[in-house]
């Protein structure tokens, strides 16, 4: 598989706990949205900047697989790859682990929409970053 | 005490809990701000239009006890007693109560504010509707 | 399509949305929860009996598409649809709606899990109910 | 102003702000439970572990006010301060900052609790750590 093209660490709080003992199932998506935004960050793009330019990123679909779970105070790791670029769309492949072992796993497809919410292309200085 | 303005009936969901096995403390900031958008609602005035217009209400201040707790599946509701008002402000009390028991209380002081955030006097309609 | 085995209905208040002035796509999981939670209840089934006697729900997979999105004031509906079962497994569709128009859709699978996190068979209250 | 027993760093993402473009106001109590969480590990002390020794740490009170708004991507500071501690209790004082700028500020009472939900005496490793 492909290099990691971000690593995120996140710890488990009990905002992300539930009843069950182990991190709601939800906030993984919570997980795997910061490590994007930190991966933009870490490009130098400021979403901020992007937006204000009109360009925002929607995610389009994904698919995902809770494999094992996560509990309070647990260490996770994002590992963030990208698959695929086309015209409008990114999809990325971010597993969230503990200790190399993998938790969740998701395949996402993020499509770069403009202020009306139509497909646009992607940022030239994403696309620049990511070749 | 005076009548409540508002009673609000609102389930605990999974995502409420957490590992404790109870609501996650935040959570009831969650369930007095559903009540205070249900109220205005009731009230006949649009958040969406009041916000076009360049007024939004914000939270300033908030005394909250947290009594007794909630737990998955429970049935609670929030009222809602308007204290005071003056220019720009509103004192609210709201209290999350199950089978009439009172969890936990807040005083709720809410400010009108303009696009730049500053205060701004409570909408006519709003003035109008809580005498 | 199979008919729905759940309607529920699903308001967005100001803690779903995010700055994109959307609902924050992680939050559809939590309104499908909801409906299942709404569901399971509506079959006389108490999740917090079923955990006592040591059977959860987890979620395994969801394959999800987001469509079109919601935004505060939007009363939503959550429809549920049984796809599919199996010795521990539940496959369900819940797409949610807004006027009749998908804004987002889930294929779900649910297994039945004991306290050690083994699969185990779906409860019999349950098997009977959904036949 | 006593020196604060913790500073904790938190980036603003998606997930925390709402459709007025800032942080949601339940979501500052996140980050001083977090931040919470964060000092008490620092101190040596498993949280884990002392649930299962039958105590939990329960917030029973906040005072707590919203002096400016927080935003996507700010890098935020808490710092925590312990107030007072008697029995089962202890103050804090946490303030959420931007840059040495005051954003919200809480004191927070909380309270030592048996599986009962009874208070009980402040953990003993607790006490020595704090003194």
């Amino acid at each position: 598989m492909d290099q990691p093209v971000n690593r995120f660490a996140c710890r488990v709080y009990y905002e992300d706990t539930d009843m069950a003992g182990i991190v709601y199932y939800a906030n993984y998506l919570k997980y795997i949205e910061r490590a994007r935004s930190d991966w933009v960050r870490s490009l130098g793009i400021d979403q901020n900047a992007l937006r204000a330019q009109g360009t925002v990123f929607a995610v389009a679909r994904i698919e995902a697989d809770w494999k094992s779970p996560a509990h309070f105070d647990d260490l996770l790791e994002v590992l963030t790859t990208v698959q695929q670029t086309s015209g409008a769309r990114v999809v990325l492949r971010q597993n969230v682990t503990r200790g190399g072992h993998l938790l969740f796993g998701a395949t996402v497809t993020l499509v770069a929409m403009d202020i009306k919410g139509r497909a646009t292309r992607l940022p030239a200085e994403f696309r620049r970053q990511i070749r």
